[in-house]
């Protein structure tokens, strides 16, 4: 088997391809990256998780999506608002964040000899992250290949799921007790708000799927 | 005119390219990064030249690439050799690196309503780097517009020249005496080696322009 860095958030579906790739890929690497993020939390799940699927982590700091600043998510003191940014986008919208991430996650693969990359990237739901669009990660891992001279091959198994066959996906795999402890509240807080635009999208997902959300019912 | 950002490095490349845009940009913006240079002197260079511009210079901290090693040009304690990086590559080579400073500089662009990035890479002159090259930097462009959704162009006005080309333009566009303060040197030194791959480079595109060197003669 081929091995792949596999990006990590701690939120529910950077966790379901981690279990995906487990299965598909060894040596398997989880990359989260430390930008500061409201929410300490994430950084936190994202170690619980990866310790539980034993894949080892590694933490990149990433400061510059916190010194780009224009992101509701990102330090403190801002309001975040379910669609304040450019063209009716979520404020919390960091332009081209994803090609930042896969950017650096390839240059990491390449020193240690890998060529494949997954991320949770899905353009079946409504954040409608221009950024998560397929044409946009086929674009990234041609320009990645073409400015590294060096094959890579960006994986996507969430890209044309609905969150409930993305929860179907997550039981096939075995990652349900990985995700009692995911984070998704855009409020940062366990138990989840609930009311916020990311706890509804999940709760969503579970219930059309007709699963318990294991976060809910974490023992 | 429309605005742009114009990568800077301290280099002369890059001041070349800094008085190119002068006269085709306004608003126009130098971006450099500081990645923890061995040579602090780079930043210094930029400073300076951008302060001989009159063009504003916004320094943004990217440790990441520090973080990501395997190059011999960043931090301390690494000899720096000719050839001796994966597939005869110097070993300055950081993978991808004008794929991470264009997509931050890209993100930093979106912020300040900014649609046009210049950039001083070169698939003329013998260094190699996959990520100097055109057709990775248009594949970049067309990744960075999907990736953000929004309009990007990124202009690379020495792409095709010979490094006695750069000098004539350089001339032509009124950079000598910024270049008087530009820095080239990989041992970091002023006055520079002329030793050093990085010296030899510009001291033979001087000589061919039939121009002398204004580092050299720096009053």
């Amino acid at each position: 088997m081929d091995g792949a860095v596999c990006l990590t958030s701690g939120g529910q579906d950077s966790t379901t391809c981690l279990f995906w790739a487990k299965a598909r890929f060894a040596p398997l690497r989880a990359l989260a990256f430390d930008y500061g993020q409201r929410h300490r939390l994430e950084l936190d799940a994202a170690r619980v998780i990866c310790a539980l699927a034993e894949v080892p982590l590694t933490v990149l700091p990433l400061m510059i999506l916190r010194d780009l600043g224009g992101s509701a998510l990102i330090g403190s003191g801002t309001t975040i608002q379910a669609s304040g940014g450019r063209d009716g986008l979520p404020n919390t919208f960091v332009p081209g964040r994803n090609v930042l991430f896969l950017t650096v996650a390839a240059a990491l693969a390449y020193q240690y000899d890998i060529h494949d990359l997954i991320i949770g990237a899905c353009e079946t739901d409504s954040s409608g992250y221009p950024d998560c669009r397929a044409q946009t990660i086929q674009a990234l891992a041609q320009t990645l290949q073409l400015g590294m001279d060096y094959a890579v091959r960006i994986h996507t198994p969430l890209m044309h799921l609905t969150k409930a066959q993305t929860v179907l996906l997550a039981q096939e795999v075995g990652a349900m007790e990985a995700l009692g402890h995911s984070h998704t509240c855009y409020e940062g807080c366990y138990p989840p708000c609930g009311q916020c635009p990311a706890c509804q999208l999940r709760a969503r997902g579970f219930a059309e799927a007709g699963v318990p959300d294991p976060l809910l019912h974490r023992t």
